[in-house]
């Protein structure tokens, strides 16, 4: 008989215990969750700023080509840490799981979460299991927090954008959401398409270390994509983006599946991808510092910040500017 | 035409950052969350080891006599942090929302999260939302994740346990329990009975400040009820303790239900009570500082820690004494 997940699991009694013991504390394995208690005590911090980040995932289906919901939960959580510059070290994990969801399943996306934890440099030291009846909920929802800090020095944010600063980007956009896309609507068959799921902390150390103070403003282009993250810090920063559509990366592939299901891959949601906004005068040096890295081999410069306007512009290849708008409506629903 | 959530609530576009600036930045309205970066920057937290711990919350029905799901998230986690000795500073929300979900609704329950984590002096930080198609979430659920900082000097856990130690309570058992289950099976209008959710931490501060070095443990008596803390206890520190039945608080009204349904008390989940383990010398003056604050007029002490064995036993009032085990089973599903 296949074993599943018991209403039980999530009571806080005995056979909740186990599930904690045997999956949870076994796979995750460090000393600060292996105390289990209320909370970790997080007694090693180094010195700098505390950043403190959440999300819940609750992508469909929970695998997809190139990465499941626990590989998302961790990368998303750290990512979202890695671009205010902290480095990320303490996740916690809390599953929302569906009563007879399959115990095998559960336990795989565990071992993925810990191992990309373990990749990340990060430990999950604190979590909490919830079980909900039959159709309550679809499958399972994770929620992480992070804790990081942000070393003495480290400064980014709308108030270091400078008028000419660089925009790069570390690769191709679109990939998760068109790889989650295309397996929920059963075409994953057709296409080699995979996600872009990682944690982009090293690579965005890299370029801090080699670069201080010239990285002035991160973000990683998760829901509502590359178009979303240039809006917000448009608004944010009061200042305008120039782009060059020509120079954005997209794969073929993802260019034909956005064109299949009628997307503009500049809002398709990215898991491994960060937006950067560098001074004029480093740019060569941060591409090249991206390049090197195994997440950074297909970098661009995407764009440029201007005084002149106060909205996101592409310049299309044939000379033509559109301005792109913030993302209305749902494109990709449970896209993370 | 009732106004609800929709899928593009949680699209990451335009909709989206409508609803975090009217909903929630406004209601939990502090510095930390406005600026809206990918993580919240904690660069106040004060000198001491810093606490982690974080609950979903999955209750049914949203909204119970005495609190709801958005009061509870803050409560239950704000508890967390306390019972280890930490002051509760700052809060992560993350909403996992169903399509269809009544926004009235939602906006009342944001605004007692709000009220409530300013009755408990922490702030809510940072946060997330994620809508799921209609049938795939029950209504919503709510993550919280906490960081507090445990002043230096202050020493909780199973290694401080030690024979003849008193354990005593804030008050009733039972409550949150039989409230929720009560209008969960429509049965409310018959009883009195409400929820004992509340914030604990000023409480276990009044407790620490006045017997320093003298409160040993404590742990808040969520689901598994007071039973399987004690269970915990037991294990952990590898002592005995001794039960005094008649000494246990709980109310005619949860005694009455308890019945009705068939479920023993102590197992039943409590959301604002605290078991807490301290030297036996100082127990007279903790039950008097316990019953002067509003949420301890009915501390007790309940019983007693002992070397004779390893189990949690209990005398009832006719002398005979029994073994509390661990709760096997799912006694009450989603009760918080």
């Amino acid at each position: 008989m296949t074993k599943t997940i018991l209403l039980a699991h999530g009571s806080g009694g005995e056979i909740s215990h186990e599930l904690i013991r045997d999956l949870f504390v076994s796979a995750f394995d460090n000393a600060k969750l292996s105390e289990q208690g209320d909370s970790a005590i997080l007694d090693d911090l180094p010195a700098g700023r505390v950043a403190l980040t959440t999300d819940s995932y609750v992508v469909k289906p929970l695998i997809f080509p190139g990465g499941n919901i626990g590989e998302l939960a961790v990368c998303g959580t750290v990512n979202d840490l890695a671009v205010m510059g902290a480095r990320p070290l303490y996740l916690t994990a809390g599953f929302i799981l569906e009563e007879g969801l399959d115990y095998d399943m559960l336990h795989n996306i565990v071992a993925s979460m810990a191992a990309t934890a373990r990749a990340a440099g990060v430990q999950i030291v604190t979590g909490d299991t919830k079980v909900v009846d039959r159709g309550a909920a679809d499958g399972m929802f994770i929620n992480t927090a992070g804790v990081g800090v942000i070393p003495p020095g480290v400064d980014l944010g709308p108030h270091r954008i400078q008028s000419d600063d660089v925009i790069l980007i570390n690769g191709t956009v679109g990939d998760h959401g068109m790889a989650v896309m295309m397996q929920r609507e059963g075409l994953a068959f057709e296409s080699a398409l995979e996600s872009d799921t990682a944690p982009l902390n090293g690579l965005i150390d890299d370029l801090l270390e080699a670069l201080p103070g010239k990285v002035h403003w991160m973000r990683d282009a998760t829901r509502g994509g590359l178009a979303t993250v240039l809006n917000e810090w448009s608004e944010s920063a009061g200042v305008g983006i120039q782009l060059t559509e020509a120079d954005i990366p997209v794969r073929e592939e993802v260019r034909a599946a956005c064109e299949f299901l009628g997307l503009d891959p500049l809002y398709v949601a990215n898991e491994g991808k960060v937006v950067i906004a560098v001074a004029a005068e480093s740019a060569d040096r941060a591409l090249e510092i991206l390049r090197r890295h195994r997440l950074g081999h297909n970098a661009a410069v995407i764009g440029r910040v201007t005084d002149a306007h106060r909205h996101v512009v592409l310049e299309t290849p044939y000379g033509a500017r559109r301005i792109v708008q913030m993302l209305t409506g749902a494109q990709l629903p449970r896209i993370c």
